[in-house]
């Protein structure tokens, strides 16, 4: 069911010197910070050859990142992004397994514009999973 | 400098029932249990279609997943590795921008039998990066 791995998003204390880090340090292709209000999130991408990392810092008070960055100071490992085909086959088989999704249970569009849903952490190893429809 | 990315590992309480979620409930390609008694750990590989997932579940009283469990019961996203071309080359470069590299600052040969090592999470937002020359 699920087909590639999307993206990695590592939530980030300091977004201008986590992009610096990965352009100038780790030799990365680096993109443009991105406000994401409907999500609120600040967003860079890393452009890896199979892959892309999201660098998330908060935007506004009610940003999903502040409870995360407030437990891990230094940041982390936010979550993993795996595509789906069919988003709502993929929800309805993975309900059937005992898996929550989080919210309402009905995918939102996400930063790329696409629908979007999260699985709960406590069901996935404490991995917060979020499936992508492409 | 960083290339693909080459896997993310997930610290996993339950080796063979998250095996098996990856197989029924998402629907992936998954390996069999592989023990990697130098490195302390029993993997098994999710193969997707760009990248690997690597499912991490201690070995012996001295792995070092013991005490990511410990913080973490129900499990959770551990590292990310990242290829690069030249080791020895990226580790200095790292080094220079101030970056700390874990252990005797040398590499060691990985769970696929490449030089790998790792970097100081706290350095890299909380993120524990493996560097993996392929």
């Amino acid at each position: 069911m699920i087909g590639r791995l999307n993206h990695v998003a590592i939530a980030v204390p300091d977004l201008t010197a986590a992009a610096n880090q990965y352009r100038a340090a780790l030799g990365a292709k680096v993109g443009a910070p991105q406000d994401e209000p409907d999500h609120g999130v600040t967003v860079v991408f890393i452009e890896l050859p199979n892959t892309k990392i999201e660098l998330l810092y908060p935007l506004g008070d009610d940003s999903p990142i502040n409870g995360f960055l407030e437990k891990n100071p230094s940041g982390g490992i936010h979550h993993v992004c795996y595509e789906v085909d069919d988003i709502i086959a993929a929800r309805d088989h993975l309900k059937e397994t005992g898996a929550r999704v989080l919210g309402s249970g009905d995918p939102k569009i996400g930063a790329h514009g696409k629908p979007v849903l999260f699985l709960h952490p406590k069901d996935f190893n404490g991995c917060l999973v979020e499936l992508e429809q492409v």
